[in-house]
């Protein structure tokens, strides 16, 4: 089964999550993804977790089923080549500081003019135009100065942001999106266009109705640890040997807990009638599922939330999600096989597709390790250039 | 400027945030979506908060730019009406339950009969097959299990999940690519297809490295609130007047960052030389960044990290969010009138595209607002056929 963007060629000009993650996506899909990377290697190969032979976790997830070649882009003849590889691909993609490729005469207006078709993604920390544009920042900062910081975590908690980083994997999808429309319209008219998405303006459209919450309601959102502002009983309880959330969010949900904890007195009273009543007496609802949580264990009220048709889960431990077999029905975790480092587990393909599913072929490739192919090849130099450019730290 | 999609007509039949975002990405990029409501409205308009006239802002978010039709898919002539909506249209999307459109006779399996171009896009819990296909959840839950709560937090806090929904957005966004992906083959081949994503899965796919660390590296990650478990010194740390956030994670930023707080000497010290030698001895670098920052205002610490070219940020309150000069820069939030409701922020487009730009045209409709329009222009229903179906509560 051919890939849906085997027709696509990808220069991934990335580092860190963002870009490589949203090259990763294109390349799952079949696209032909060139990693091009400093001599020596990016700044990722240097981020652990690392396996016992001492290469980056990081790498080998977001860069599986790319080819990697090296290039230093601060030489003429790197940029020169650049440009040869841009007039034979589609799409580059980039998370460089707003401004640094511009800085080096390889900017979406210079590369356009060696192929007008050239979809240019930017991935940058705040966007290629306004105040902030030329700071750097990483996830952690983002979620602090988008507000998601400052919603997040138990009440009276010190600020805390998401364990993962959401703004750079939110980003990638954006960007991924974005390229695959681009390619639409591409295909339509043969006209490229640039890209630009920010982790910060990522963050901000992830806000839910906290910004009208605000500027129509004047309601500030507080930190609520697990529950939800707008329904109840809705939380993480927890029972005699660990957890479990319920959200109680609808009427019918409503009249299947109150049946559940033996309350069918409470069914129709008026303080609980609807999520806004609910919402108004929560204190009162979350001791009632709090008490009913706490007599028993996670498995005891798994089971009961679950024959009573209310959506319910426990806080499952990494070792228990690896374990859980959900996650392996759905391929979820599949272990790749990478050449000096051994098995490694690779998160699985999320957009299950009946006639274009996507696939895992090839490991993350070491640093330059299709150098030869992609010179000789794509490029057709012959061996003497290659090792030329070798030589002269351009390759 | 014509929208990208402006060819494509999508059949929105989901509720809440994951399905209604991943259709309202597609309306912002110029794809025609009738949001087919149950008469009365759907859940999602009984979840808070509210606006002065009663009105969802949920609702209000997640729907704009679309047309809103109800149709009682429970009825026989519902189900009718619904297959020659799907006979003209190229998309569906619906987060019900797995396995109940089925049970009405309504999933994708009929509806391909009825259109075999049609890409039939499916968001539920823990997706279409695997042992837990048939379990509802909400992304409170989904955050529960995946391991996200568990990393989350600051040491020794109870579980506690990302202040957003951001498995629904995660579900929303690789569905939407899932969809314009699926567009391709087809525009290519003629074939529908069907596309299944899970907040499970979505939630699994952001656990960075979590996996491999634990499954090849024996390590389970802990939670450790704003650090990150492989560079030092990152964090969130107290200001005189609040918090500021750096994350130094590579050796130019080190450099940058000794300087700053004029401790050159330990530039080259062997203990912190790496990112591997700076996280063993994190707790001296935290320590070092800590008192640097408590002896500073937030504005002075931000201004002194800037000039020393270190990515930096505070903790902004949603207050400061919306006066946020980039956020007006992007028009992130975007103030919309509704009929009724008068002005309601609305978060802007994340993906600027220069030649493609989607835009914000018209506000969420109400319920059934564009029944007339819907089944007379398109499904060429007289006003009394209307008019009887109206009575029949078909509609």
């Amino acid at each position: 089964m051919p890939g849906v963007l085997e027709d696509i060629r990808v220069l991934d000009m990335s580092r860190f999550i963002s870009g490589p993650y949203c090259a990763q996506l294109l390349a799952d899909m079949g696209a032909e993804v060139i990693r091009i990377e400093k001599i020596g290697g990016g700044d990722d190969r240097f981020l652990g977790p690392f396996t016992a032979s001492n290469e980056s976790m990081g790498a080998m997830i977001y860069n599986r089923n790319k080819k990697g070649i090296t290039l230093n882009i601060r030489s003429d003849q790197g940029r020169e080549l650049l440009k040869r590889l841009v007039k034979i691909s589609d799409v580059v993609i980039e998370n460089f500081t707003a401004g640094y490729l511009e800085s080096l005469g390889i900017g979406y207006e210079d590369l356009r003019k060696t192929n007008p078709g050239i979809i240019f993604a930017s991935i940058s920390a705040y966007g290629g135009y306004g105040p902030y544009s030329r700071k750097g920042a990483f996830d952690q900062i983002i979620q602090g100065m988008s507000g998601l910081m400052y919603v997040t975590g138990h009440p009276g908690d010190p600020p805390v942001k998401a364990g993962i980083s959401l703004s750079d994997y939110g980003a990638a999808l954006y960007t991924a999106l974005g390229v695959v429309l681009a390619l639409r319209h591409r295909d339509k008219t043969g006209e490229g266009q640039m890209i630009d998405v920010s982790l910060f303006d990522t963050a901000i459209s992830f806000l839910e109705t906290i910004i009208p919450e605000y500027k129509v309601n004047h309601q500030v959102r507080p930190q609520i640890g697990n529950r939800r502002p707008y329904s109840a009983p809705t939380d993480t309880y927890k029972c005699k040997d660990g957890y479990v959330s319920i959200s109680i969010s609808t009427e019918a949900l409503w009249r299947r807990f109150t049946k559940l904890i033996g309350r069918e007195d409470l069914t129709n009273d008026p303080r609980f009638t609807g999520n806004a009543n609910r919402t108004v007496n929560q204190h009162y609802l979350n001791n009632l599922a709090a008490a009913w949580a706490a007599d028993r264990t996670v498995e005891e009220a798994l089971r009961l939330l679950d024959e009573a048709h209310i959506p319910c889960g426990t806080v499952q431990t990494i070792t228990e999600v690896v374990e859980d077999p959900q996650v392996k029905a759905r391929e979820m975790v599949v272990d790749v096989d990478h050449p000096g480092s051994g098995s490694v587990p690779l998160p699985g393909i999320v957009i299950k597709m009946s006639k274009t599913q996507g696939k895992i072929d090839t490991p993350a490739p070491q640093v330059g390790q299709h150098n030869e192919e992609i010179f000789s090849q794509l490029l057709e130099l012959s061996s003497e250039e290659i090792n030329e450019l070798k030589e002269k730290n351009v390759i």
